[in-house]
């Protein structure tokens, strides 16, 4: 039946095939509509769990479906590899890089966000953020390279900065990857190294607030904060980042040297405004009213991190899955619905709580009036995370991985790719070893 | 007590963490031996199912693992990521890419092999091998790539191109490759295009020989050759490839248009005889004598597909992992013969079989006197290269995913990672699909 749509029928587009895009694409499952979704990449990323992939303790496929797959049994979607370069308005047409276009009649914009360093785009090749597949394994392979070069270094002070990693943000992916950093860092490593030993290295978050994962309730944040010392995490609250470089960051008016940094600080909206000539706020996220359309354009949705939209108490929704996955559904209930000449009641958005994850085995889990931590909110952290993963094979693959890390504190996904690099030529002295180093003439 | 080897006392180096210099290191653990491991990766690859990274169904993870995580018991092996730029065989010293040297009392030479182009290094960029995950991970896109844009071009004669892919070379990695490919295009993408038929792709296996798998028996090699017919793969024998392009290759005369070539024909040693300034074969491997020795230099041992070796019937040793492993132990156990003033019995390379997989399901085995072919020897092939995987966690995850893709025909590693390429503006006409698609002006 969902094959039949009429030709010349309804065409609805979705730009993005994140949480929000997914949402609304089988949503529409038994619309009689032609759905085509544009991604610039081939699978779908499940974004929470991407700092695992980034620690080494996931692989890509394990947190990562192609978007053909997914969607395999759905008759009325068209999955198309392409990127958005921008949107003609009048005649409803979205414009590929490939030169194509894709017609409209309605528009789902869904692309996400990526990392912003508030006008410093200087910073982003010296303190990389996690977004994409790539990201999290170009992020891998810099902490890995940085243990093995401390590992074969012999001046003190050299070692010591290539054994501090910095992470710049206190949300919950700055927490996160701060508590993975410090379990690989300080736990997991210590068994394969001769010269690195779990004290050698520090982990410092650095955090502009006055106390990490603002949006959760005090006390919470004070069990964060905990789990993360009882780590060995350095974390320094009310820091504000004033420069970073290769070798140091400067926060607090203070050096530090080190050659990992990472960004999790701040994110902006995709260039969903300029496409089609909107207002967006200043993080470029464009506003949006309450069903989702930009000012005046009825047949447009923006939803997800791409859009800035205001929840019942005025403030803006979270930047979260849940959030962009309501919204979908929501855009392509009101697609059906007008298609069927109904009225949909107001989008209301179910907050069901915020979760976030530090090192192997603890969590904070906020629920409003309930809040859990420790090894109760990790359970429940673990397994809303494998339940909400797309697809048996990967449900299945990531629990066992995440079971047997915490069985083993092994990083199975321990590799470093990317062509071999040369090792800094300028790095002092030789590797001692009883008498198997000779030093360089 | 092994970690109690005498400062100053005889110094092992191992140059290459493959099957050949692993087998090495590890058979020295109770040696009285400083011993310096030294590779340019950071981590042990199973290159015998690299093909399947290249095929989406494993991930780069599941098949290799961090050298340091292997070794991590062995208290007399230092490990080192670096890259070795010459030997100094007056001073007995490697010299490394990152300024410093290893001095040895020893040294194995461990490095293996490159593909070979014989002298057409041109034709790299266009028909890539696969001996690295770096490699593995470039075909997956490319194939995966032309999948995609298979799915959203019209133009008849261009989708064809699309989707033919060439295989050049039919020893057990073409075999392999080609039989992988085929069932990746015939079969498990079936489910997921909406354009693409399983009838639509096109599979060609390239052979100089006059039949695939010469090293086995002529029943088998023609076993092999149905199944590989049975999957859809069209095999040319006897065939040289005259050129190779982005867009087509000319073999025996005629040209194929694809843009998707995979070199399996031949492969070079590494460097090593430039090194040592040692006499090399035409494929660049040195040679050495029955322990392994290049001429006139008893330190320096050179194994596997680095070195150019005659078995006891005169031939030379075939580039497999069994031959790395036993010249590796060997080398160790001569090593430490010499330290206790022993003699050691001439090396005697024992053959245990060859296997080939062709797709799911079918291989050939060749043991000598009994041969094996079809789900048997399939089953033989999955158990031996599971058993033979390093480390338990890997053991089981690859025999969890072969057992997964073989029951549901899954690719579950589907993914085209890298940055999102721009498609072709070249490319002709726009994607119809009821009315969805408007062609570009």
């Amino acid at each position: 039946m969902s094959e039949c749509y009429p030709p010349g029928g309804p065409r609805v587009v979705v730009v993005g095939a994140g949480f929000g895009g997914l949402a609304a694409v089988q949503a529409l499952a038994k619309a009689p509509v032609a759905i085509t979704l544009i991604d610039q990449r081939n699978h779908h990323l499940f974004q929470p769990l991407l700092y695992q992939v980034a620690t080494a303790a996931l692989s890509p496929a394990d947190i990562a479906g192609p978007i053909r797959s997914i969607l395999a049994r759905q008759g009325n979607v068209r999955v198309v590899l392409d990127t958005v370069i921008g949107i003609d308005r009048d005649r409803r047409e979205v414009l590929l890089a490939s030169g194509k276009r894709a017609g409209y009649d309605w528009l789902i914009i869904a692309t996400g966000a990526r990392h912003s360093y508030f006008g410093r785009d200087e910073w982003a090749c010296h303190a990389p953020g996690i977004k994409s597949i790539e990201d999290a394994t170009a992020v891998r392979r810099k902490v890995l390279l940085a243990l093995e070069r401390a590992e074969s270094e012999t001046d003190k002070v050299r070692r010591e900065a290539l054994l501090t990693f910095v992470v710049i943000g206190g949300g919950p992916t700055g927490v996160e990857m701060a508590g993975a950093i410090a379990e690989l860092a300080h736990r997991s490593v210590s068994r394969d190294f001769r010269s690195i030993t779990p004290h050698c290295s520090k982990v410092i978050l650095i955090n502009l607030a006055p106390r990490v994962l603002e949006s959760f309730p005090e006390d919470l944040s004070a069990a964060a904060l905990a789990d993360l010392e009882r780590l060995g995490v350095e974390v320094r609250l009310s820091t504000p980042v004033e420069h970073i470089a290769a070798d140091h960051v400067v926060a607090g008016g203070q050096t530090i040297h080190t050659h990992t940094a990472i960004w999790a600080a701040g994110v902006e909206g995709s260039p969903a405004a300029s496409w089609i000539g909107a207002e967006a706020d200043r993080a470029g996220r464009v506003k949006v009213d309450h069903a989702f359309h930009p000012v005046g354009e009825k047949r447009i949705f923006i939803i997800g991190d791409t859009a800035s939209c205001a929840g019942a108490d005025g403030r803006p929704l979270p930047g979260i899955a849940p959030v962009a996955k309501q919204q979908g559904r929501y855009a392509a209930q009101a697609i059906a619905a007008e298609l069927k000449g109904q009225a949909l009641p107001a989008f209301r958005y179910r907050h069901y709580g915020n979760l976030a994850t530090i090192g192997r085995s603890h969590a904070v889990a906020d629920f409003g009036r309930l809040g859990l931590r420790g090894l109760p909110a990790w359970l429940l952290w673990s397994t809303v995370h494998v339940y909400f993963l797309v697809g048996f094979r990967n449900r299945f693959a990531v629990g066992l991985n995440l079971a047997w890390n915490y069985l083993t504190f092994a990083r199975h996904a321990r590799l470093i790719t990317g062509e071999p690099e040369q090792p800094d030529p300028t790095a002092a002295n030789p590797i001692p070893h009883g008498e198997t180093y000779v030093q360089a003439a």
